[in-house]
């Protein structure tokens, strides 16, 4: 169960309303990158999970995130403030609330007429926040990997929104909300390399005969070779002939099918069949004016007067 | 802040897996009156509410909507919990695990493949949840009838998942996630309530001559009158002449256009004119086989032999 | 059956064209408050709906919205006429429309290079409308609410737009919208109050023993209380042992799983263990560089010559 | 199976960095219109194309287009050039990279910080690519339609692109695309009109009743007619009453039920019926303020003493 | 201005209710290629045309295309009624009503239990309608042409959905609907072939160089040509560097950059080098188990006792 | 530039037709965790890199991982072959066909009626990939990490549809993609660790004061520590106030507003407090039939005679 209490996790003390820099903090309310993409993220693994240390560290990180939703989230509103007012009240002229919300910049206009300078889950573009940024599916070997991976990525986009302002409470803020990435990143990597084997991830292992091959498949000018492709791990492919139809087979697909299916198909094929023995007249070519057409058929549109002349009015 | 007590709100009780019951409920986990959107819904608006009042009672009423996410999602992690083992160990021969997955039903075979038996915020089709399905606009007696009538629709949602199975565990769970809505929608209509007036939402007052007016706009076999239109409050409206224009103007759209816009626009028009005076040969006129045309002129596609014939092989 | 008369229902008088504004507009147009949520909410209640009183007047509601679309997208067109021929004709220099373009501000430019200055069903930030605006769920004290809801939003975002411009005659144009939206919202509070009963929605009650509780989930600073917690009708809980497991059971999860599942889920539990027992090196400590790790092995990523060395190019 | 050599299609060379023209040109890499849209609407079609002629050129064009793809790609990168570096070594000040970001003007905040000036699969206001883009439904003569509205489509918004810039090798390499979408559209026009007949499209012929009729659905001012809705080819129907019911019927929508679901049918209408014969007091009257309600009953919101006295802190 | 008779242009007579069917009939009320996309996609450009003949004539079908979502989602309707009355009297047994909800097959479950068996804007998939379908882009010969393709798909749609169905009145109305899009595509191309010239689009002519040029991009077994690619308007090209760089470039994308933002380039590629000349030890391999890294390093992971020993519970 | 051969990276062999199963190998053509992800992922990493090792490694990566996704579209085709001939020649009866496709099981009615048994980019549930599928933000190590995951994800979906079929030749070719997500996986992590440092990512460091803290905030039954939480480099936080405001400020979020704002915000606060001194009626007791309400006030609903009776027909 959840609990709450209004202190929030880390102290928000903003210097002085910007709705252009609230939208841009909204990437991490209600971005991909954001908090709730996080909270989301571990909350659903902790619920499903079954290993008892991996559902209380997700219990206890989801929770952690929840509560950053909220720090960030206070963030814009406190940004926002003004704006709120302005808008509700509408104190100013048209004229100076239409340059106003212009002013601010970027997509706030979106935050301020839509969502009255709230909190909207959505990022910075306006783009509303969608499950499908969660890339669970319930492996844990996987899992771990993917929410390393995200916290690495959160703590790059704070860092870039750390170096756009420079209201030293929002600062601060955020760089404690970038830190706990790092610790929550330590968290998982110590909980993935505590599964052992953990790769390859699942039960299945890979067919040798392809595990360690590295098929050159860009060749061209820039080409250039490292521990990801060469050394004795590794068995480098670059002749085209031998990237295809790996399998030695003839690299076409096939399936065998009922009698009667064939005949249906042939029927269709026949049907539907582009000839490739005629060249005719197209759409095309009727619409590039009064030309000669490929087929020596010539064409003049809009000489035929048409039949009942159009009443205009 | 968010605090987390591995205590369920409400103890949950399943008898035997179903993945595709537990693929049901999902439309109270991921779904877009579930309890993501609940909690969504009322934690952004906590977050810039200004009033005392409704900022602790929007706190309350969200933390308690993510303590029913996680009743809800243990429901669907026991409901599945057969269905997880199978497919991470494969302990059944391919046969039998592919009709376990087709014979589950509905689309729980989403469920199982792709998140792996999990809680993925998905309603029960599969579709992503997306913060478009909150409508949260920032002006407390909008966003409380809001509420309320989102209240209401869960508290709908959850009868009908009620009716769907004999699980007593499960019925009883979802009898108090039902019951909770009732209650939160009371709360939400006190809240609106003491905001006076609260009718018309915002500040603005409504054109007086528009305000009691009703439209008959459909018209025809079917109609009946009731308070909704009829009574001395309403002007109805039927005639379809006084249904247009009704400002008394043209009923036209115009704009006021600097003098070289409106040569752009002319040059424009001449340029992309569909010309009413011919009666042109159309693609589709092509395409109808070996047939006379409109305007006399004869196609014959295909009879024109290609200039190089294809090399087939 | 529909039927269309070109007259719009409101004459439509813009001073001057203003893609920027347009762009604002579009919010009404294909924004999740806008007509065409409306519109649509309402038509596809009215197909399923068999009382035909409601029946009757959600065809006349739906009808009218479709008619408000039709009047909020001429604004939109006449703001942009100018911007439209600018575009298809190309008249100016290169310099000179990529200037207009940035200079009409926020998210106009995609309406213009991409919907070519028209009236694309997208609200403000460019993103296209859904059909997940859309809240009905087919039951009609609930969907009644949320009718009301919607038009008490719809006015509000009418009001902010209003607030926006100085234009006599778009103003004009958008008073007459944000009014109906009023007269709209009353017609369907008749229509749910002349359902008797219509609370709580639906046929199933709710469990007396939770259905008049309110639980403290948020404490701290801040709290207040009011008739939505407080008074003889509320049960008000703020000890935390008493919000959890409110059934009195243990407040855990569980599920009654044949043997052979046990054995199964045993098997992937034991494979997937996160081992508290061991504190592995992680992948995040070999990237920390030249450093001693934490469980004393010393990695020097970076010292071993690679077996093949890279031939660059 | 594919192979790439890192050599463009067309060199592409900018003059100078341009963050805010690199998001313009976004609309061709991850836009509807854009290159990727291309490329997967001819890819897949040509994956389950069985007729040897179009599998063949479907290939060759869509392999084209991810060529295509990766050269307004290169735009994009090379216009983002100078914003990546900033934003990664953040040698501004924030002040100045906050104003470079914003002055960048139109969407591109989102492609710098959310994508780190990069090359994201978006649109240029920030819309994620979505395959709903795609309209392949697998019958040839509405596939190929569809192929040559959409190159007809990516012309225009390349020839939209080119008067936005001055910057001759951009306009160069954007002129090449813009041409290769018009010899595009001639091969799919030349495969289509090898279809005979094309007209109408799939199996089954149309109902000649219908067939030829043309609904005057629109009346009023601005009526104009032209060989879309007049000659001898065209029945055009104007009168209302012909409109409707077409078939002859009663215009109305009946299913035959059994008894037993006419019952349940009758309850609930019974149950959910808004009784046309009351005036029922609504919320909307509540939230008037202390007004005289409609039904002669006077509420004095606010009059009542709260039971228990709210205890604020 | 829209007005609406309850009358439907075609009469609906569905022999007996089937969820099942309701839901394969979605695809054409919320589907990509059903009605409301047609409606939306001809009423958004009849609002921006200009032209006065084309105008008229997209008003026309778009209230014709309303009409027709009408009919649909009355088949839709009569369809669901049966599933509707169970699911709101849920007088069967939960265990009935389970096996009910099942048994109609394919997505119906959503349609049911979220939408209550009504007629939600989604596809037989649940997908909701988005925007994202209309690929309007306001210039007229694209728009038309996309126009005479989504008539083309639209009329195969309803085919496959008429050979799903042996319910004789279903099958007429769906004749209907089939028919007029036929009709329809007629009036479109009319509209199209009466703009002179319409091919290519707009206002820029192709560069010449490369305007007949076809690139064979996909070689090997299957080619075959035809007049898509040869006769003598084509430049067929089949040399792999022919295809590359045809501008005569080096086909490498560069920009000019000012001298700081060089420094800040090689900062930042300094820092972030791949380093060609390491084989390091990766995670991976951490994760392989008990084995010898690549570089010769010995790690045992699970061999260092933790410092606290866990304290389970 | 991309160059493509008509044979496939691994010949596809399938012994029947099964569009149930063709539906669920969807999932890796255009689900989330598929091909086109994969393929599109490392595509946009390598247009934008700088560093010449990781672009071409990407590149050799995105143009195989297209080459992936020609060989599960060619499954999915194989598998779907009988049913497109079904579909399009429609030589069953109705009801023969509908218990065909209904019969298929799964979502894969949307892939027959919709798509034509064909190859559409949507997911096993219908649902059209989307690029926010994608996480890529534009920094090596973060993108690296991400491609990591990707893998490790894309290995486990593999490994699920491997078990659900028999047929040998899809098992072998799904076999083969699955072993080249472990190669590529090991390509990646090879990449990763050849940038020193990498952990943490970017060039911020962390704020030490909270870079090795660990709050537990999840607590009771279930809790367990291992080295992701205990040991000497953490520091255990479990004292909730400690938890909160953890910069030893107020825990409180606050803005420093110009006066006049702050004058506007009272005005706003003011006419919007919901008033807890007051107990009022609200429309949920309206809506509980004939009952005395909270405030003694007797409201008879249905009582008054509507003044106009409703004219029935």
């Amino acid at each position: 169960m959840f609990a709450h209490n209004k202190r929030l996790q880390y102290t928000v003390r903003v210097s002085e309303p910007n709705p252009g820099l609230a939208n841009l903090m909204l990437e991490q309310f209600g971005g991909p990158q954001g908090e709730l993409a996080a909270a989301m993220r571990y909350f659903t693994q902790a619920v499903s999970e079954d290993d008892p240390g991996r559902k209380d560290m997700l219990f206890d990180i989801a929770t952690e995130e929840l509560s950053h939703l909220e720090v960030i989230g206070h963030i814009v509103a406190m940004l926002n403030k003004g704006a709120k007012g302005d808008l509700a009240e509408a104190v100013d002229s048209e004229a100076d609330l239409y340059k106003k919300i212009q002013g601010a910049g970027n997509d706030s206009h979106v935050t301020q007429v839509l969502y009255g300078a709230g909190t909207p889950l959505v990022n910075s573009a306006g783009v509303p926040w969608t499950a499908a940024y969660i890339d669970t599916i319930g492996e844990p070997t996987a899992d771990l990997r993917s929410n390393i991976a995200a916290e690495a990525r959160a703590k790059i986009v704070y860092e870039r929104l750390i170096a756009l302002t420079d209201d030293p409470g929002v600062k601060e803020a955020l760089g404690f909300l970038m830190t706990r990435e790092i610790a929550h990143q330590k968290s998982f990597e110590k909980a993935l390399y505590s599964i052992q084997p953990n790769f390859p991830s699942g039960k299945m292992p890979g067919d040798p005969r392809f595990a360690n091959t590295y098929y050159n498949m860009s060749q061209g000018p820039g080409e250039m070779r490292g521990s990801w492709n060469q050394g004795e791990n590794w068995d480098f492919v670059t002749d085209r002939e031998k990237q295809m139809a790996v399998d030695g087979g003839t690299g076409e697909a096939e399936v065998r099918l009922p009698a009667k299916e064939v005949d249906v198909l042939k029927q269709m094929a026949e049907r539907t069949m582009s000839d490739p023995n005629v060249d005719p007249t197209t759409g095309a070519e009727l619409g590039m004016g009064n030309q000669t057409l490929a087929d020596g058929m010539t064409v003049q549109p809009g000489a035929q007067p048409s039949p009942g002349a159009p009443k205009l009015h």
